[in-house]
């Protein structure tokens, strides 16, 4: 993408509203316009990095079996009565009726519609198991938004829900989703450690919340500082193998995590006292267990092998999507702007052009720009007249992890530079190197 | 995907509430499920649809130099009243408050929202061109709502909108969206004639809309049928090239032919009497162009040449995103179901094994589906153990363009059957001969 022709309405003014960083680097990159108290656009830079999220969830989520589809953002107030939440949600569910009168609200979760989709089209235990997920904005009437995208109104998530004949199928589609939520959360260069948490209103068991670690976290939290240790890295999982799924599950959930709301301090004492730790925490997802609960109060049985009607067991399963772009940034961030890691990048590499109009740097950001289209990475090309500083502050603002400047002293030898965003460290090589450099840097992420 | 592990919940009785065949066909297809007036769930099979008309139209809108961006589904009531609309909209605007009492709307168009972006953050005449799109879940609470996906309640639209310093600026991107339409249309295999329309509560003196011819269609059509024999094609088009895409205008838009807002007897009688059409339409997509309407009453200005502030000159763009997978049925169809365009298929192949559990018949289908997913091509493999004709039935209905069959008694001879939907043509080829051809087939796809 070229600038001059791109809408990246940076701000050089720090926004008074936005009091965390993430807010505010998001506000200044031109990512967000906020329309209505927590209800935002995303301007092309943020939709870029929102979709990118998107994409991997996606990945992650089919490459573990489930199966994508969509759900609408309204619903009918019928279903709701039925499981008995219609009253039990409070304020933060929006309500209205439509022009017939008929009451309706904007989901904030879907145990209840996708319920009805599987009790009225899955009729025996042969046709388990059965993970089903979307993507698709949700709405909760939060009293005070605020902090930006990661306590809006109007949020994209992705839920999906599980439904299995017995308790252990489902606890394995649990281990599963959270083998799968690690994964996901790694690609993005975040470490989101899963935690004991509490279910909240969507009720069971077995729930684990996924925190990533930030002063400006919502959530306080206490662990063993050797669960942030673990990771999931390069090793190949059978989504399949329970027993797989179950060991790893249990690699990341024995170490003492919890949140405040399940925080045991008895248990946390017999923790070394020199890896005990609190600190702050921003909820990246949650994974349910709830057993029976929507399946007896909606009527969702299939037909088991003994021929008997037997009630599925189930799951819900989240992944706050533009939430994550709040997070990801006050996890990676500096004084001069967003670093985002390369799983996540708007765009692979900027470009800028220290003397446009110049033939000689017109013509080698041109060639660098089609090569690395044509070696499917992305640019953002400062084709702009304007000062190098002016320049260079842009790109640090928005935090693309690779930069190459082209300019007149170099080329004369044939060079461009490099740059990291990340470290500043900046090598000089040909547009060559560079390029097959960034398509080795890439290569895990494309 | 292994149709033992997918959700294709297909219906053998044809539901009496559906009064065409394209809502007939999406529920015994299980493609979507309706879960309250006028409002869906996108199963997987009719997901997959969607995404990849989704995937058509942002490939085109950008390559025709559009900008991607994200608005939200929610709008503030203030807008609307700056710009008139909030009285004026009818009872189709689902309006309602939040629980700060503030009135909100479920936006059923974005011209007022993207008009406050761009008035916030351009300045300068040198900021433009500029034309930003989104594809975003809309609401219209239509009194009756019916036809399925055709005219539901919650439904996905592609919406753009360009802003121009003049007259002749927003002239050419009304061309460029008539040409990048033109050509979105021709890649999901459906002819969308542009007619001259009205511009109803949009605005405007400019104005086609895009039908596709069909007996079902909502509104009368009349025109030429010269104008049926006009296409594309494969023709090289420069979106910057104003000449160009004017000529592509005048070419698709100088026959007669127009909806019946617009119709004029007097004009019509002068084509020529054999080749005077009337039928039945449905609407894919509409452009507009309507000066400075909205920059004046929103107050988008920027600093022209001369210094001066002047009000942009906008047009607004849409595409029924949702509504394109009812209409490409209404066009597509037998007596035994869908008959998918490649374009727009949900896997490009269907694989049916005629002998479920035999070693030979096993074995070949899992290589040819798993050489397909390394070509790049998607198949549903119906793994399941059935009668051959129970499986023909199921991939007629869904209406993948190809099948491959797969029985012992072509396996004796290395050979398998390749079938056309379309044409029932079946060819006795080798696996390899039958990958090696759908390779060919979808190239242009791909």
């Amino acid at each position: 993408m070229r600038l001059s022709r791109y809408f990246l309405p940076v701000l050089k003014e720090t926004p008074s509203e936005a009091q965390i960083v993430s807010h505010r680097l998001m506000l200044r990159a031109g990512m967000i316009k906020q329309s209505a108290a927590g209800i935002y656009s995303w301007l092309p830079l943020g939709y870029r990095v929102l979709k990118r999220i998107e994409q991997i969830v996606h990945e992650e989520q089919q490459r573990a079996g489930h199966i994508p589809m969509l759900m609408p953002t309204l619903q009918s107030a019928d279903l709701w009565r039925e499981s008995g939440r219609y009253d039990a949600y409070g304020p933060e569910m929006l309500r209205f009726t439509d022009r017939q009168d008929r009451e309706m609200l904007y989901g904030p979760t879907n145990e209840e519609l996708i319920t009805d989709i599987v009790r009225s089209n899955v009729a025996s235990y042969k046709d388990l198991p059965l993970t089903l997920y979307h993507i698709q904005w949700k709405f909760r009437d939060e009293m005070r938004p605020r902090f930006g995208v990661m306590r809006g109104r109007e949020f994209l998530m992705k839920d999906g829900y599980n439904f299995d004949l017995t308790r252990a199928d489902a606890m394995h589609a649990y281990n599963r989703h959270l083998v799968s939520y690690l994964r996901t959360y790694e690609r993005m260069g975040l470490q989101a450690i899963p935690m004991r948490a509490d279910s909240g209103p969507i009720g069971g068991d077995d729930t684990h919340e996924f925190l990533v670690l930030a002063d400006t976290g919502e959530s306080e939290v206490f662990y063993d500082s050797n669960v942030t240790e673990i990771s999931l890295g390069q090793r190949d999982i059978d989504y399949d193998d329970v027993g797989q799924c179950a060991s790893v599950m249990e690699e990341f959930t024995t170490l003492y995590a919890r949140t405040d709301e399940t925080h045991d301090e008895a248990e946390f004492t017999k923790v070394p006292e020199d890896r005990r730790r609190s600190a702050r925490g921003i909820e990246v997802g949650q994974i349910f267990y709830f057993g029976t609960k929507y399946s007896d109060a909606l009527g969702a049985r299939v037909q088991g092998p003994d021929g008997k009607p037997t009630a599925l067991h189930m799951g819900s399963h989240g992944i706050g999507v533009s939430r994550l772009v709040g997070a990801i940034i006050e996890a990676s961030h500096d004084d001069k702007g967003i670093i985002w890691p390369e799983g996540v990048t708007p765009f692979h590499v900027g470009i800028v052009n220290l003397k446009q109009n110049d033939a000689s740097t017109d013509s080698a950001c041109e060639g660098i720009y089609k090569e690395l289209a044509a070696q499917g990475l992305t640019a953002l090309y400062d084709d702009r007249k304007d000062r190098a500083g002016a320049k260079f502050a842009i790109m640090d603002l928005i935090g693309l992890p690779w930069r190459i400047t082209v300019g007149p002293r170099g080329l004369a030898n044939g060079l461009v530079e490099l740059t990291s965003r990340r470290t500043g460290e900046t090598e000089e090589v040909t547009p060559q190197a560079a390029i097959a450099r960034l398509k080795d840097i890439y290569a895990p992420h494309l």
